[in-house]
C-alpha cells in the first residue's frame, strides 16, 4: 500500500465561463466538483495506476463530507482521512471558454487544533507500518507546526518507509533537511530553495541540503532529476497544450509508482513525464487521458546529464 | 405572518482577495458563507426588522444543508423550505480589496423534477392560509415553467393574499400580466418589460400591463412608485458608498412590511429607501446597518410626481 499525506485538502470547484472579467457578474455554464488538495490527485493517480492508495489527513464541515463522499466512489483508494471540527477549503478555478485560461481561487485551510493534530500523528504510525511509500504534499494548514513535514520525515524513515515530500516555502526547507528519498519542486520552489535559478546547480545544491534525489518540474520543458545514481533531464515528445492543474501531482505518482516498482530512474523519469502531459491534456483538471499516457510514455526522451555548471 | 418563496435559493459565498486578475492564482484572505436567493435575504430583513417570516422554495445537497443550517440560526425565519435531490446552487462574490468591487459568479440552479414542483405548489398552498402577505424572488431554477410566478399571483389572489414579485424577463412579463399588487423590477427590468427607458413612463405601462403597484429601483436615485394612490420619487439625502448587493431585496422587505403595517405610501417608499442605503452601507454583502438605517429613515426625501411625461 502507498500511503498519501495531504493535510490541506480541499474540494476543488471548476467553473466555466464565457470570459472572466473583473468587477461583472458571469453565470457559470458548467460545474465539476472533485476531491483534491495534491496528495489526493496524487492518489488517484497511482489508484488509476492499479496501486492500492491510503489516503491520509485532515477533513472536516460540509465541504469535508462532499470530498468524502467523493473520495469514496474513487475505486482503488482507502478513505483515512481525520475528522477535524473546521471546514475543508474549497479552491475555485474558472476557466474561460474564451481562452481555455484558469484563474484561481483558494480558501485558506481550517484551523487545526493541537488535539487533532496529534490524532493525526498516531494515525500516521499506524498507516506507515504497512506502508510501501508515502507521498507528502502541499501546503500546511493553520495550526500545523511549520516543522510538521521534518517530522513526518523522521518518522517515515523510523519505519524505513521512503518518502517523498513536495511542498514549497519554509516547510520545504525544513523537510529537505530531514532528508527526505525524493523532493519534486518546480523551477520557483527550487529556485526559493536553493537561491539559484539554475537548474543543473540547483538540483545538485538542494541534494547537498538532504534529499536523497532531487526532481525538478521544468512545466513543458519536462523533469530534470538529480539522484545517487546519476543526472537525467526527461522531456515530452511535443509540447502539450491543456490545463496544467495536477500535472505536478501526476508526476509525484510516476515517481513513486516507479519506485515502489523498483524500475530505474529513467523509466520512473519517462512515466513521470507522460503522466504529467497526459495530465494536462485531460479535459477536466487534476485529470488524465490513459490513452495519451499509454502512446506518450515509450516517447519520452530521457538524456544523462553530463555536468552541473 | 410573511411568505417568502425562493424557488432558486442559494449558498452565498463571499471571498475577499487583494485584487482579482484574470488567469492568476490567488489567495483568498476571508470566507464569509450566508444563506442567499433573494427571498431569503428578504426574509431575514423582515425578520430583522420584527416580523415573523416563512421562507419556502426549494433546498437541496450538501449545499443546501449548509444553507438550512444557516436560516434555523436566525432569529425569526421559519425555514419552510421543499426538499429536492438535486444541489441547492452556490453563488461566489469576489471583492477587492483595493477597489472594493465585486466580481460575480453564479452556478446555474439544480434541476427542480414535476414532482417537486407538484410538491411546492402543495406547500405554498399550506403556507399562504396564514400568510399577511406573500414575496416571490428571484430567477426560476431549471424545470420550473416560465410561467411558475403567474400561477403563484393567481392563487395568492384566491386566497386574498397580497403578493409583491420581484423578478425579470420573461417570468415578470407573464406575472405581471396575472396582476400582482407590486412589482420591483430595477430600471433594466422594467425597460426590459415595457421597451422603455424613460422610467416615469415606464412605470405608468407596467401598470397598464397588470401590476397594481409599479416600483422602480433606480439604483442610487432611489425609488420611483407609480401607484393606485398616487406617483412619488424617494430619494436617499446622500450618495451612499458600498456594496449594493442584496439592497433591492432590502427596499422589498421595506415595502412588505409597511404594506403588511398599513403604511401610507410615503412612508413605505422612506422606508425601503432607508433599508437599501443601509444595506449598501453595512460591511457584509446583504447585511443591513440598522444603526445606518435609523439615521436615514427621517432624511428620504418622498415627493410627488405630477406628470408622466
Amino acid at each position: 500500500m502507498i500511503l498519501t499525506v495531504t493535510l490541506n485538502t480541499a474540494l476543488d470547484i471548476t467553473y466555466r465561463v464565457r470570459s472572466l472579467r473583473p468587477h461583472a457578474s458571469h453565470r457559470v455554464s458548467d460545474v465539476i466538483e472533485r476531491p483534491g488538495g495534491k496528495g489526493v490527485n496524487v492518489a488517484r493517480v497511482l489508484a488509476a495506476l492499479g496501486h492500492e492508495v491510503t489516503a491520509t489527513g485532515f477533513a472536516g464541515g460540509a465541504t469535508g463530507q462532499v470530498l468524502r463522499g467523493h473520495l469514496s466512489a474513487t475505486p482503488g483508494v482507502t478513505d483515512a482521512l481525520v475528522p477535524i471540527a473546521g471546514a475543508t477549503r474549497r479552491t475555485i478555478a474558472v476557466v474561460d471558454d474564451l481562452s481555455g485560461d484558469t484563474t484561481q481561487l483558494n480558501e485558506p485551510g481550517p484551523q487545526i487544533s493541537p488535539t487533532e493534530w496529534g490524532l493525526f500523528l498516531d494515525r500516521y504510525e499506524e498507516l506507515l507500518a504497512p506502508a510501501s511509500a508515502v507521498a507528502l504534499s502541499g501546503s500546511l494548514p493553520p495550526g500545523v507546526p511549520v516543522g510538521a513535514y521534518a517530522g513526518l520525515i523522521r518518522t517515515a524513515r523510523a519505519f524505513g518507509v521512503p518518502v517523498l515530500l513536495d511542498t514549497s516555502g519554509e516547510p520545504l526547507r525544513r523537510g529537505v533537511a530531514a532528508r527526505p528519498d525524493i523532493i519534486k519542486p518546480n523551477s520557483d520552489e527550487l529556485a526559493e530553495l536553493t537561491g539559484s535559478h539554475e537548474p543543473l546547480r540547483a538540483t545538485q545544491d538542494a541534494r547537498r541540503r538532504g534529499a536523497h534525489a532531487v526532481v525538478a518540474s521544468l512545466g513543458p520543458e519536462g523533469l530534470l532529476a538529480a539522484t545517487p545514481e546519476g543526472r537525467w533531464h526527461a522531456t515530452p515528445p511535443a509540447r502539450i497544450h491543456g490545463n496544467p492543474t495536477g500535472a505536478g501531482d501526476s508526476a509525484v505518482a510516476g515517481l513513486l509508482s516507479g519506485l515502489v516498482e523498483r524500475l530505474p530512474w529513467p523509466d520512473r523519469l519517462a512515466r513521470a513525464v507522460a503522466l504529467s502531459a497526459a495530465t494536462v491534456r485531460a479535459p477536466a483538471a487534476g485529470e488524465f487521458d490513459v490513452a495519451a499516457y499509454e502512446e506518450l510514455v515509450g516517447r519520452v526522451a530521457v538524456n544523462g546529464v553530463v555536468s552541473a555548471a
